[in-house]
């Protein structure tokens, strides 16, 4: 997506500065796993391609390292050193890595990040291991941090793995349900699963700084709050990025989430928007077979018609100014608020 | 497998006891979890059928209860009450429930205890899912057991789940790999798989209740030795019982491992054996296809007259003499040592 001045802000500093704080210890703990589930670990964190050679393309094959940078944001948000956050950040970053490895199995995604996902690299039984060996390293990585305070990032992050699987299983669920009528998704219903599904682990990114460092409960779960509500944010931006996003950044086809027939927030809001162009949507999805380009181009169109583009964007919105709120509702380290807030403008308006 | 008299023993009444202590807390802990998950796990637990429904054959369907066995057991050694262990109990069936379904995904294993496996049931996606949700929620009622003791759990817990997933690995990375030659599986390259793969979570169920208990790290270790023993011996039975188990009580086809090609003990010590019945196996073993009734019949012939089930059977005997050595080395209450020494025999003689 670009933003709406055509123009692309570039990524705020902040996501290289914590990469380097934090990406020696990402890398030193994916180096103690076995050498296949670390190859494939390393695959999917985009430092390597299929054979685990160094991928001339690596610079689009990880992520922003979104969740490593609010990990440490969130500890100097509290007045402690960046450098308390990294087992923290380190086992978020891997809990990420997880979840889109096993989600894509879910979801029988075949790109990511603009090549094969890694089910697909390196067949489904082999990706259902890396992935539970990211996760079971994630958690290795923060209980041997150890202390009270240890501990309860352990229970943070148990909690948000909870949650994750809980937004997971609503998401899958929801591809069941019709698009219309009493059995249909409701907003409410794609709110609560987005919290779920992508605000539980950034919430826990910005509490597990602060609870490493030992801040008030108070701080820290303003911070985890703020951090669930950029998290429903980013979910918004990625469904719009699903429908309009360009190829080319995205690493996915245009109108993919269309053809797949994904229910996602636009769409849901353009079906629920009792507009004319809404219904000849909701009759164009309710056929058996999957769109096809021409179909999916037009769907596009009755989205935007129907208002399911700007609702998504505003709820986007919403959810930031939500998410500001929570940190201007907690004295907080003036200057890593700032960087929050812009890293966060930074993310609605150019994506991930 | 039946007993060398042709007799079995009746289960020992200590599995009852502790399945009376633990099951509740276990039932309480998946019903906190998503519907949808829930009724994978409880399918995968033994507790429900498919669609959720009480299960006429559940008597069939559901583990011995060893690790939660183990758990209340090791507690018990160290003189705490059995309740100490409770958590710890719950979070290891959790997990052990997790590895098999995960483990049959990645196996291509369609039959479990009499039935369809969970893959097979509900699909590869939902069962990934269904994994996910049973190992969080195994970390987190660990890491909510709170305290110096429960953090210390935790960190036990994710060491097992790392050497299991290396475990894991290598016993995959084994079926690419020649019947003969150099690069075929050696016998002690297996013993490190199986003390990996088996030996980690039974490790970790002896340990966790003195963990938990706050039991010094001698009488922890020498438990978490025991168990990783007893692993060992479990694995060696579960590859007699691959060949020569009676369907009837594995719920499994006879010949599976056979008909399968797996690396297993027995066929690996034959193809070792320097005998003509060793060399005769690597011959059928090493055509493409997997081995039909016949093949599988004269291949079991094979393996027993080059020796393989005898080694297995006897490997299976010194790791439980060694595991009963462990439980002698240290000062523990005779009592539980005594349960726990009639409960391996019990599992060795007649199995899971």
């Amino acid at each position: 997506m670009t933003s709406r001045t055509g123009l692309q802000a570039p990524p705020p500093p902040v996501l290289d500065r914590c990469r380097e704080l934090v990406e020696p210890a990402l890398r030193a703990a994916v180096r103690t796993l076995h050498p296949w589930p670390r190859r494939m670990a390393s695959f999917s964190l985009g430092w390597c391609d299929a054979d685990g050679l160094p991928d001339a393309g690596s610079g689009n094959r990880g992520g922003k390292g979104v969740r490593q940078a609010l990990a440490v944001l969130g500890a100097e948000a509290v007045g402690a050193p960046g450098e308390a956050a990294v087992a923290g950040a380190v086992a978020v970053e891997l809990v990420h890595t997880f979840s889109l490895v096993h989600d894509d199995i879910m979801d029988g995604d075949e790109r990511r990040r603009h090549r094969d996902s890694a089910w697909k690299a390196f067949g489904t039984g082999p990706a259902v291991l890396a992935g539970d060996a990211l996760f079971a390293l994630a958690v290795e990585t923060l209980a041997r941090a150890g202390g009270e305070s240890g501990a309860e990032a352990v229970r943070h992050l148990s909690g948000a793995l909870r949650e994750l699987v809980h937004g997971q299983a609503d998401d899958l669920l929801f591809e069941n349900r019709p698009w219309t009528g009493p059995q249909a998704v409701d907003i409410p219903a794609y709110r609560a699963m987005a919290l779920r599904k992508t605000g539980s682990l950034l919430g826990c990114a910005m509490a597990v700084g602060p609870v490493l460092a030992g801040a008030s409960p108070l701080l820290s779960g303003a911070l985890a709050e703020a951090g669930r509500q950029l998290g429903a944010a980013f979910q918004a931006v990625d469904d719009l990025l699903g429908i309009w996003g360009d190829p080319r950044s995205t690493g996915k086809p245009v109108h993919n989430d269309l053809h797949r027939k994904k229910k996602t927030l636009p769409v849901l809001a353009a079906l629920a928007s009792d507009t004319a162009a809404g219904r000849r949507l909701a009759l164009l999805l309710d056929s058996d077979a999957p769109l096809d380009a021409a179909d999916a181009f037009c769907a596009a169109g009755l989205v935007e018609e129907a208002g399911g583009r700007a609702f998504t964007l505003a709820e986007a919105r919403r959810h930031v100014a939500a998410a500001h709120d929570c940190l201007d509702s907690v004295p907080l380290v003036p200057r890593a608020v700032e960087e929050l807030q812009s890293l966060s403008e930074f993310l609605i308006d150019r994506r991930l």
